[in-house]
């Protein structure tokens, strides 16, 4: 039997929630492929501020470090929004990420025809992800583990679920590369002062040195070269030096790749972009604060936050494996969220954090018959499936595993 | 006769095309209006680079400082993107903007029903117009002039050319209220180096001081109060001390305005709702940066950059006014682009710049009246219509007046 700890993370709002539906997702799939886990559940976040006074506890960091990898649920809330920087939730998630050294977030977003409950699509899809694990093999590194992502996962969101008109939004199938250990985000100095007019003042700093955006330029180009071929870095190079920087950088890696073809675009086009024309995308590469902004963005444009998973690793150590959305405090305690995008990094969790292929299937395989048996959760419910609830979408996924 | 100086900025790619256009639209207009402009065409931008090897010479300044209103093309192109940054185009506009202290930028974003284009929809824009010129005088404070700013122009772009679906868009009416000379576009320190292991590094600052944000606060919450009456104020406040600076600003301005509702959302989420439902937003306030990204956003839900003008103002001196589109050196000297953006901000022009509200509602007439006509240039045509270039657009909007 093959055993794995795995630090669970439920966090805030809608977290728990979610995560245990995960964890019950995760212990029959294990069961049924020989797989043992274990799991630590620490707190981190507004829970954690609550439990001990800091959104990080060491030993939640110190218990992630060693585990095999880690499952996030969500954090932050109204309740801690007024807290000081240092005692706020997301202080907690910024120390977690930079404690792991996850420096590359992978989020991906697709848009699959409505059809994708007739059995074709569901097959096309599988194969596929058989094709990839093929060539997927345990402890390979990170960039060839990164380079599969999109083909299997997250093609399963509905397109009438976009806001966008169904032409403009089906056939999207793009991956936002975000820098997410440096930046503006870290940088220093920070914080709160005064200037030579003795007035008030707030500041941080925005920054990259070179080994920075190296690393994260190779992931992406890597990723793009085992997707569509295409990268895009987004950057605000005519204002910005920092962005000027990052250009330049990006373009001196592009050397190491000339198959791959690389284009730049400002921030603010490419915000407008994703909305006029989102399938010209095929890999997106960009700082912290950008590649926050824009791949909410283009989540949203799949209709579905509440079905994406999203993936943060470094180069060694446990990958963080979390649902793109965030917390959701109104409909906390509800049974109201929808499970599927904590399930899928879950899946992610497997394959790519402890090259569990199998398993990763099984579960994938699950949501997709969810789905195909007509369960929605609120978020994707357009009136015409089985509108259920988050422990019930759960038991569904079990059922079909 | 009334007699005007308008500084003239046509700059690059489509810039000179759409400024001619304007230009002439203005001419009209003043000959039956008994108002009689002095233009003076200044070189600005890539253009100014390449006849004085600067993007914003001396005399461009000073000129539109002493002007009664600046009418901006737009700036920018391939040919210059490798400049370093001081001799960008871009920096040109940077200067302009500090060099004019128009701190507030407004950007309004509405999609009006298709059926626009019948009488009903026009009476009612007019009618509206004329019923918020009676209490806009001239030479009233920067406040009561930005307050009746949506509600006249910016009610003609075609919900058929959004990309959203029509429910999403159909009724869509925001503004955004970019701060526009602070931020990390303009904050120290900036520049490249290199930090302590010796690496390259680039780097911005982001910051923000009390009257920044006060001055810019004010102006949403009174754009807000004659609007509908809800001001959302978008920052990265769970991340960035430089944004809980401005949230605490801004709940401090609010005291003001008890009769404004005001909330707060961060900027990821913002660009989210955006996509989601833009109906819920009236006037969103942010920082430069953000408001960059979002107006653009925001500008692309409405299916066309083309039309939308924007106004750029100080506590005194001339206001700049300019589309919100950029230079498109794609279409560039092709009589492709759509002149309307220009003419519409030639009229908020004439309107807020100069308090001549019977002149700027001529050519906001003459605008509908084309559209009515059928007349689309390229990116609003739809099919049905009557597709014409810029200067035979240009042609029909004087035909209209
Ligand atoms: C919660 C917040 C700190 C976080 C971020 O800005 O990175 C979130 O928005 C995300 O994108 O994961
Ligand atoms: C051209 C560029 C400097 C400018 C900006 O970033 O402000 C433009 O994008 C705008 O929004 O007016």
């Amino acid at each position: 039997k093959r055993r794995y700890t795995i630090t669970l993370l439920p966090g805030d709002g809608i977290g728990p929630e979610v995560i245990s539906v995960a964890k019950n997702v995760l212990n029959l799939t294990g069961s049924l492929e020989g797989i043992e886990f274990g799991f630590k559940e620490m707190p981190m976040g507004g829970a954690a501020l609550d439990l001990t006074g800091v959104p990080l506890p060491e030993e939640t960091l110190s218990t992630a470090k060693q585990s095999d990898a880690v499952l996030l649920g969500a954090i932050g809330g109204y309740k801690w929004d007024k807290n000081e920087k240092h005692l706020k939730p997301e202080t907690g998630l910024l120390q977690l990420r930079e404690g792991l050294k996850v420096f590359a977030n992978l989020r991906p977003a697709s848009v699959l025809p409505q059809d994708v409950s007739g059995l074709n699509s569901i097959f096309h899809c599988i194969t596929r992800a058989h094709v990839v694990l093929v060539i997927v093999l345990r402890y390979k590194p990170l960039v060839e583990f990164i380079s599969t992502f999109s083909l299997t996962y997250f093609r399963m969101t509905l397109v009438d679920a976009s806001t966008l008109k169904k032409e403009v939004a089906e056939g999207v199938d793009l991956m936002v590369v975000r820098e997410l250990t440096g930046g503006i985000y870290f940088g220093k100095p920070r914080g709160f002062g005064m200037n030579e007019n003795g007035e008030e003042i707030g500041f941080n700093t925005e920054i990259y040195a070179t080994y920075e955006i190296d690393r994260i330029a190779r992931v992406a180009f890597e990723t793009a070269r085992k997707r569509r071929g295409k990268l895009c870095s987004v950057d605000k190079a005519n204002v910005l030096e920092a962005s000027m920087f990052w250009r330049k950088r990006v373009m001196a890696i592009a050397l190491e790749y000339p198959d791959v073809e690389l284009t730049h675009m400002y921030v603010d086009n490419a915000a407008m972009q994703l909305v006029r024309n989102p399938k010209q995308f095929d890999t997106i590469v960009t700082n912290n604060i950008f590649g926050d902004i824009l791949s909410d963005e283009a989540s949203m444009i799949t209709g579905s936050i509440g079905m994406l998973p999203s993936a943060s690793l470094g180069e060694a150590g446990p990958g963080l494996f979390e649902p793109i959305h965030g917390s959701a405090p109104d409909i906390a305690g509800k049974d109201k969220a929808n499970p599927l995008a904590t399930i899928l990094s879950a899946a992610m969790l497997l394959k790519y954090g402890l090259g569990e292929e199998e398993a990763a299937l099984r579960i994938e395989t699950a949501v997709l018959d969810t789905l195909t048996r007509g369960f929605r959760t609120g978020d994707i419910y357009s009136g015409e499936n089985k509108l259920v609830g988050c422990k019930e979408m759960g038991d569904e996924v079990l059922k079909s595993i």
